[in-house]
């Protein structure tokens, strides 16, 4: 077999067998086929695309690529769960202690990565102590005690879809439905859970920017997930203006435990019933979605979820007073509030600018080598379809540089779109899938 | 400036400025961009293509990237010739003395080459002595005083192309029209000749198999002479057999000379008058074809081309004698009649397997280091549209050693097609594009 032929078929329209897939993705993660006929293939695949049976072949190549992790030891269902990403997105921190509450077992391994703020795993090191450097050990042994455990990747995940992306990412070969379902469920299939769901932004602040590629994305996951034997479920949400209020690490921690507490956001907490349901499902703890979110409700009320974050955050090594007594946390030094500069309703905001703004308060990675700040961000007063007055506060900048305060409170304001006419309302959640 | 948005832009169907190509090939030429972003913009090129302005910017770019050949110290117009090969070629030998008995000076510089058979330097070296390692003084100099010179490619010409040749090569990423012109052109431009005169071949010998990629290429090819502005024409010739009765280096210059004796196969020597007339039209040595080919014809019958030829192997240190006693030349130590196993017509030949057996002899290159045997090679004793009965023969291999000649024999007999019907006749020259 050559890499040659296998370009040229994929350029010529042809389909690439499972043999063919194997042989590229095993040569390529061992460094025997170079980086420009990886580059070619990637590139004859976004004009030719894949088949779904292609798109399977291609996810179980990578996921098999590196290790796998084993979560046997681990009893009941074990369901993951994996956003595309947003801003203002701390569902990880409300929705695990939710499941969990309810007897899904939560086993999540997650990164740090890149973004506009840290990832779960830096939001959950505001807890002072908290410490994701576990053995698979202690981490399997933490679940079927606690009912929840989140550790760093340690293990090697996939290493075919991180060699790949690196390249996808400079060749302009990423944007392919298929070529981004099969990165992100390579590493759900090695991440070793029973079942997954998934939740799938559209809007400014997402990756997909318009519902319909949300849809396509979110169908092709479903499709690798059935084809990979793993119940897989995906919701469709909005992701047009942050989840929630909070950007920032802390701050999202302190918005998750209110939501913990039944005093969320309307449209995070909605969220969080929604992916829960869908959780509980294939977790089998609940016959229909609706008896889900009736369990998922009543651990809120009653304060086992609650009780369960703090559990978790014990259990590795953090200190769960804070979950009950917030100002435990780290906070920034002052607050800058961002003020309207005439009437109207808000009409839209840039999400991404928000996003950019917890950047430049130093809340999130440009670069591996980056540091966190846990404290900073932004805490919005106003979001879509909100009525304001000149002089009324849209947001809190919380910052500990008062020229980056400046700078982000400026970027806050531009990013608020606001108008005469009362804006229509784009529903949070758009469609499940596969439920 | 960023290689990635150059891809993006060629991938999304958008048209490269001169200003970006640019950018990509000098940044490629010197190593600072890499490989894998290089072949995934030749395949978004693939599949996107480009306009005349942009292939005319990439062939402009390459010729630029190394060496640009000065021939201003030649007087008159000289005019360069290309073939885009076949089997059985040896155009320039009778070509160039011809052309240059009626006035038209001829400079050329050729490389060796990977193929059937060696390039028309090692053809040339099968007069003894023939020296190609000439100086560009000398070699002017030679073009002045003897109207011709052929020289080794010494000069760094166009390295963008031989880089990125290499790369398509490996990556499927050949077969594109704007790309394989530019790649000719860039040569051509680079090689210094103020009109250029190509020999584009179709059929089962050819690069391009049918007659309509012939004529795209062809049409490619003048259209970016005519932007760098070189007078430009090109002649779509069959390359469905053997151009001649000769293939292997010794028996073509053999039977070149028989051609400047006025003794040559019919074919080739319409195809010599055909491409000469376009020389001296572009050379502006006659107003029209006609008078172009009657001049050619004189300088055959009177000799002149001939004593040329002799003339100029003398310039470079060979013995002409050899023009005029061919037993001077290298010659095999036997021969082998190819011989039909049924009556019939021949129908046609697979023209490539006749290279083959060329190849198989030792006659041509399979890599950079292979030695080239000028003896060897296969004369046809019959071509398409020929009665043969049983028993005839129907090519005589000439060879040095009785296994390989056994095999070319085997695979010689194998290419010809023989059968009842009288076939049809494909003819030779099927256009003039640019005259």
């Amino acid at each position: 077999m050559r890499m040659y032929d296998i370009i040229l078929k994929k350029r010529n329209g042809g389909r690439l067998s499972d043999e063919e897939i194997r042989f590229f993705v095993q040569g390529y993660t061992k460094g025997e086929i170079p980086d420009y006929q990886a580059s070619a293939l990637m590139m004859a695949i976004y004009f030719n695309g894949m088949t779904s049976g292609e798109t399977a072949s291609l996810t179980t190549a990578m996921a098999t690529s590196g290790d796998m992790l084993d979560l046997s030891g681990i009893s009941g269902i074990k369901v993951d769960k994996h956003s595309t990403g947003g801003v203002g997105d701390k569902t990880s921190l409300a929705l695990g202690p939710m499941v969990a509450a309810c007897g899904v077992p939560v086993a999540k391994m997650s990164g740090r990565g890149l973004g506009h703020t840290g990832g779960t795993i830096d939001k959950l090191e505001s807890f002072p102590g908290f410490n994701t450097s576990l053995t698979v050990d202690k981490f399997i042994e933490n679940v079927n005690r606690v009912g929840i455990a989140i550790m760093g990747q340690t293990a090697d995940l996939a290493p075919a879809d991180k060699k790949l992306y690196a390249l996808r990412d400079v060749t302009a070969t990423v944007d392919n439905m298929s070529l981004i379902a099969s990165s992100i469920m390579s590493k759900k299939l090695a991440a070793g859970a029973d079942a997954i769901v998934l939740d799938v932004k559209t809007g400014s602040g997402a990756f997909m920017k318009t519902e319909e590629d949300a849809r396509a994305l979110a169908a092709e996951m479903v499709e690798i997930g059935r084809r990979a034997g793993r119940n897989t479920i995906a919701v469709i949400s909005d992701m047009d203006q942050p989840l929630g209020y909070a950007v920032g690490n802390a701050l999202e921690v302190k918005e998750a435990i209110e939501t913990l507490k039944g005093n969320g956001p309307e449209d995070f907490t909605r969220l969080c019933l929604t992916l829960g349901s869908c959780m509980l499902l294939a977790g089998e703890k609940a016959r229909t979605r609706e008896e889900a979110e009736e369990k998922l409700k009543a651990v809120i009320r009653d304060g086992s979820a609650l009780k369960k974050l703090a559990g978790f955050v014990e259990a590795q090594g953090g200190d769960g007073r804070a979950v009950y007594d917030t100002s435990l946390l780290p906070a920034a030094s002052f607050t800058l509030p961002v003020k309207a500069s005439e009437d109207g309703y808000v009409q839209r905001m840039a999400c991404d600018e928000i996003g950019v703004c917890s950047l430049i308060l130093g809340g999130g990675r440009e670069t591996k080598e980056s540091a966190v700040d846990l404290s900073v961000g932004i805490v919005l007063q106003k979001k879509a379809g909100d009525r304001v007055s000149r002089g009324d506060t849209l947001a809190l900048i919380h910052a500990n540089d008062s020229q980056k305060a400046q700078e982000a409170s400026k970027r806050c304001l531009s990013a608020f779109v606001i108008g005469k006419e009362i804006p229509g309302k784009r529903p949070l959640i758009r469609t499940v899938l596969g439920a």
